[in-house]
């Protein structure tokens, strides 16, 4: 599980309890309010998960070793890009990935949820299907619930017949920057629009799924795409 | 929902959000510590619902118009004399329930959790199923489970969302004609096993299962780098 930018510790603590109520057991905080964490880290209860708990600069590197990784919204005002699932079908298929590999949860800060950025990261996004989308959930309720999903029947989940095993985050990202350098060499990219370029590209690499067996491919295809184009850039 | 002597104001405001989020509104107190009710009552959010909550010197009064009353354990040490049920069968069995009349369903202090005295004015307890019954739930997030799994449409669960409307063959091969183009322009494609390396691209884009709306979108970035790769070509 990963909270990105929490600043309230008593979500943080709530939020490891929840983890060891229902038997997970690695946290990864993002960019946390430093005293908040601190704080957190001294609290009573879930003190050991807290402990190990890894603490990232950014959230790219904190999902690196993820093929999956799903964010949550409360959906609210935002047009949003990507698929959203109701929590119940979509803790199924986090079941599932789980079989494969470490799957990341990313939850964002109380106040502004997930950023832009952060959700480029993500494959799709879940929601919990409250009565009264514009009245958000607590962030520990929200984590106990998500978790509680999860862990719900797990067994009769893992029955379920093995998908083509998904490419890491990390590799899933380097398919994207080189994407990007290769759309950018081609003048593809207009500079005036390039943050928002790089974020659909980021969305659509996203959507392919990459198999594990494809994206060391596709890196290669690039990667010779890429040599050429500089080759003719060289040649100027 | 009857809180039976809880003592923190922000696990009655947590409790009070849960079911807002999931559409319930009777909230009843029984001897609350006096301040953390009256702090509870003025925290943002819940307002309304807690504004409108019954407060009861005892608890037969506070149930008195229920006629399943159903009481929530961590289980513990204690010898209990009532059938215990798994929160996933409790919450359908007082779906049923609710269809003839009011339910309660009681929390306990967050340090004691219900009383012997309390619990017998249940008809059966309640738990939440986790991975170490010694470590109990905080209590807000407790809330939000019960909550959650009574409002949990079964129905939903079925209810899969629409998936993404999936590219057709034709712009599928399109997609695979101009990539293995530029990877023949790049020299990624070595002219001996060429035919080969077509089938696995061919196989390879069929893997990503492209999108109707990314077709198009892959097709633009490809005719550009193409442009680019031939725009060296033609200056050779």
């Amino acid at each position: 599980m990963v909270l990105v930018a929490t600043r309230n510790p008593l979500n943080i603590g709530a939020s490891a309890r929840a983890m060891a109520n229902f038997g997970y057991s690695r946290l990864r905080v993002v960019n946390p309010y430093d005293v908040a964490f601190r704080e957190a880290r001294s609290a009573v209860g879930a003190a050991p998960l807290l402990q190990k708990a890894e603490d990232f600069p950014a959230l790219p590197e904190a999902i690196a070793d993820c093929h999956l990784v799903v964010g949550t919204t409360s959906v609210g005002h935002r047009e949003l890009q990507h698929p959203i699932r109701r929590l119940e079908y979509g803790a199924k298929l986090m079941q599932r990935a789980l079989v494969q590999g470490p799957v990341a949860l990313l939850f964002g800060s109380e106040k502004f949820g997930l950023s832009n950025d952060d959700l480029s990261h993500c494959h799709w996004l879940m929601r919990i299907p409250t009565v009264d989308q514009d009245l958000s959930m607590n962030l520990g309720q929200a984590v106990a619930l998500c978790l509680w999903e999860l862990a719900r029947d797990a067994k009769a989940r893992q029955a379920h017949p093995e998908p083509l095993k998904s490419a890491s985050a990390a590799e899933t990202e380097q398919v994207t920057r080189l994407l990007l350098d290769a759309l950018e060499q081609s003048g593809y990219v207009n500079p005036r629009t390039a943050a928002s370029t790089a974020e659909k590209v980021r969305r659509l690499v996203r959507r392919l799924d990459l198999a594990a067996k494809d994206a060391p491919v596709l890196l290669g295809m690039l990667r010779q795409i890429l040599w050429k184009l500089g080759d003719r850039a060289t040649g100027e």
